[in-house]
């Protein structure tokens, strides 16, 4: 059982509730969010359901949760939600393309992938400082000297930037450099990170945990969503399973499953999905056309030197014709590309 | 390491190529393909090169096998295949829709489903007669009265009929009345049965094993090739995973791995990956446009009275919206409709 | 819903039960069994269950089947099942041990396996005769001529014989010579495979999918059942998930899971599931004290010259050093070791 | 590539380093652990190898990695390792049982959890404070004060306390209260969790990834070895499977294969992995014999009034019949009960 304060629930408020449900030998959560306060109730909910907890005062609402998910789902939000990054629309009627090189190496290399990618059509640029890495004899990312690599790119190209975050100590310092705060597959059930994320004042890009259902997908959005965050993109970027031939399997059908259960975008990586630049171009063309809002790819001026996922980085050619297949199918969806234009004029 | 023999070797080069063989301590394992006759050593590899095998009479070639499967992969042979079932082309210039009831329940059921199949587009009929089903409780099909209405809805409709083989006895009497023998999923591995459709004569669909990586998918469909018939159809039908969503997981990337990997057609089965009906319009489009050959689906006239699979069978108006999207998004990839007159022409 | 008829029912009395049905809409599926004719109904159950079947001329009993398995299931038959193997017992009171190697190659190095494996406490011999191999250029063993190996084998040292068969076609035959039929994991939804052994009055092992629930490894069981045969043993031999360091994933809580649903026997087959020898030990202690009632173990006289998985074959020392935990740990779980004496005498 | 620096390396010491590595286009990143600094390069590995970098002043050696693991390797150091846990010990020479409650509620059902569970031989109390739980809505633990409670449980029956820690913003006010900090399974690769636990002075029992292949987990080690802290106890618990009959699969073939690959120690979770009571005893059992180094359980004086997971905890009776295993099998592996005072006498 949820409780939702009103927007000007005092402290004062929200004690009372918690001395109502302690005095019924329950457990009350609060959660404070940066735009309501939400508390969670723990004991015996019948017993509170015979409290008419929602006339006591600063209380909003009063809800069963039946599923893990509430704030996040289309039942409870039936329109699809469009999310704005740094003026660039994520949503029901386009598809935006992110892109960028894995990792941030230098300024050339970052802002060569950054051309390589808007004249391809991307309007939001994506590019990795802190890097959680499997081995930590790996490359972990230049940390807040590719903060500034990526807001200097930013300014030299007009594009919005989207990076990610590995620890809720970091969130702060990133928000203050990126227009959107990437939460990565291994962290999808950091709770601490989401918590932080949800307080953090900018979109959230949660990629699915490489071994998360759907359901506890939607239930990590909704950690983000309880601090009072709403603008939660979702990425599709493969699971795990027994076959090998690729880094991954897309789940495509996630993202008509997820559309239906949750009112928030649902966007595609198909660069870590296959791990293989030769499945980008079709896994791209498939995500579009199962519905996707968007997609997040690799670029890289010169894959074969890249300090990470290489082999998976598309390069000039590549984007050329990938951007082609993309205008084709955005408008047989009957969708805009994701662009500030076409949303200052919306 | 494989022999293949000419097509006029006789029975005494094939005895005197195994003689030599065994003179080394070797095995020879011969199997009489419809076209040739091909013998598989087992033994000390280096000794039989040191032979000069190539040189017995009747022999055609020598080869050593590094990957498990050979005939059917494209190293060997670039160019990809195309398919005749019954006249109509499934293969890289073509999007081909084969569609119909899961199960062949009666002879107006499986017409109205042919007809509502054949209004989208399809050119293919299937429909279940012999219906492997996981409890043995459950409706297992109508044998060969099943085949029989196939073939009588393949007169009124002019489409050529794909239908299921269980097993190696039934292959004759399945071979005589169906135009394309389909091997499911559960006998990816069944040898006995991919010998036999094998030496059947008619081409064979070979779902992937729920369970199957890529690559053992391929040396299935190699036991089929060694028995002389090349005229192999794979179809992606979802593997199974974690996610609990959806009855199959489909991998979409299947689709571009193993058409590199081997010459032969690839279709997707979206009914079947999803198990939902509401998958089968997104999961149909993004096997297109990830260069699927074509799709198998399912439809039933009523899908609340089915006796196999209900949920996932698609009815009229769904038809019409699949139709429209497999229009534009065959001509998006540069190819016509798997259609008879297409191929007759071309 | 399933009818079960008596032992004395006629042909007639099975055809007015047909009628019946027929004459409601439903259709009946009638599986003769060595033993006894069931006959599974679909259709309209409500409607079934007014017509008091049970009071037609040769019913033994109607039952409405909510599980997609009755026969093998705990909850219709309590007490554990004991299936006799060529005299030797496999069963809640001892421990059994099958050995022998992989694949049948010549009678010196079968007979040398299974004196190691006899030295050791095995009291049932395995050997492959006929191998299901994933690629068609593999070894696939000798076929007839391994199962004279193996009849011989036997003669000499009194151990009763399983072996593998791959199709209906060669049922009769490997019952001919063997005690036991083992269907393998490749196999285990290879349905007329099911029946045939089903009907071919010689135990079977049937061993779990690599992909399978183990709800459906108790339908499959259901199959042969259904067919009169109630001499099933289940194997446990390791699933398939994304962990490479081993072949396959022992599932250990299959085994007490599989106990409490099903009244058949459960052993493990610690080679095929790990897929190396050093984890056969290990492998071997866990299943007995999870309560398997035996296993089923790879050896070879020079695993190093094995035509199949000399990797996992145990040799002479390994085997002693089982042999001394085995004993150990039988004991413990207040067993007996499953020998040919033990169950003369009880 | 890997530089260590000696214990009384200074920081001029480690500049050096760092120029040298930087002056041929190399990244340095240097770890500085408790007791000692590492130095980890990217960059041209050739080139470093020429520079003789170990004869620079501070560098005790200087390392190729080929594996992603080094310090936690067994090739690196045969020894098993033993980890000290206020005084008692958890490695190769004994079986050490933990078990606590999964949640502290209250003081009352923490002690009689305790006194349970030392009653049947555990040495090591385990209990969350912190609770990672997939919805937000569910009870997320009492924090500090769940700590408390814990110490004070301590303070009555002398048991060591081992409880998770979730972030690491949490882990100093953990470790003032526990012996031993848990990283769970859903944060396996949050990597600034790990470096802070390989900061914090007290050991640390690392769960599986539910998802993490053997290979992964060893790397997840290697983080918390890097800063410094090698007092590491592997924990596997279950992964995911498509298999539904139990909340995970108990991967049983993890700890012979985790344990030949590194000398830490390797204890089993049989509670989260089947998820059922019933599995309990029979994974114990199994995870001894297979060689495991503990075991950590869920008990509960009230399971069907526990906050989280009770309906695996067990209760006295199964405790005592675990208890008697459990001696029994010790003995049996030629191991002592993971006790203080056998420690003190060693």
């Amino acid at each position: 059982m949820v409780i939702v304060m009103t927007a000007d629930a005092t402290e004062a408020d929200v004690a009372a509730v918690v001395d109502q449900i302690e005095s019924a030998d329950g457990q009350a959560f609060v959660s404070r969010g940066v735009r309501r306060t939400i508390i969670g109730l723990v004991g015996d909910v019948d017993r509170f359901a015979e409290m008419d907890l929602d006339r006591l005062k600063g209380v909003s609402s009063v809800r069963r949760i039946t599923a893990g998910y509430k704030l996040v789902s289309r039942e409870q939000h039936p329109a699809r939600t469009t999310v704005q990054v740094g003026g660039v629309p994520i949503g029901p009627h386009t598809v935006t393309m992110i892109a960028g090189p894995c990792a941030v190496e230098t300024p050339e290399q970052t802002l060569a992938a950054a051309r390589m990618a808007q004249a391809a059509g991307a309007t939001i640029l994506r590019g990795g400082a802190f890097k959680p890495r499997t081995s930590p004899y790996a490359f972990q990312g230049l940390g807040i000297h590719g903060l500034r690599i990526l807001a200097d790119t930013r300014k030299i190209t007009g594009m919005p930037v989207v990076t990610e975050v590995v620890g809720p100590r970091d969130v702060e310092v990133v928000a203050n450099y990126a227009d959107m705060l990437q939460v990565g597959t291994r962290n999808m059930q950091n709770f601490p990170l989401l918590q932080a994320v949800g307080e953090c004042g900018k979109p959230v890009l949660l990629k699915r945990g490489m071994n998360a259902t759907i359901e506890e997908w939607l239930m990590a959005a909704e950690y983000i969503a309880q601090r009072g965050n709403l603008d939660i993109v979702l990425c599709e970027r493969g699971i795990r399973t027994f076959e090998t031939a690729t880094r991954n399997t897309l789940d495509i059908s996630a993202v008509p499953v997820a559309q239906r259960l949750s009112h928030l975008p649902v966007i595609v990586d198909p660069s870590h999905s296959g791990g293989r630049r030769d499945l980008v171009l079709p896994l791209s063309r498939a995500a579009i056309v199962a519905g996707a809002d968007g997609l997040i790819i690799d670029v890289h001026p010169q894959p074969e030197a890249a300090l990470c996922d290489g082999p998976q980085a598309l390069v000039n050619e590549d984007l050329q014709t990938l951007a082609h297949s993309l205008r084709h199918l955005t408008a047989f969806m009957g969708r805009m590309p994701g662009e500030r234009e076409e949303w200052l004029a919306g």
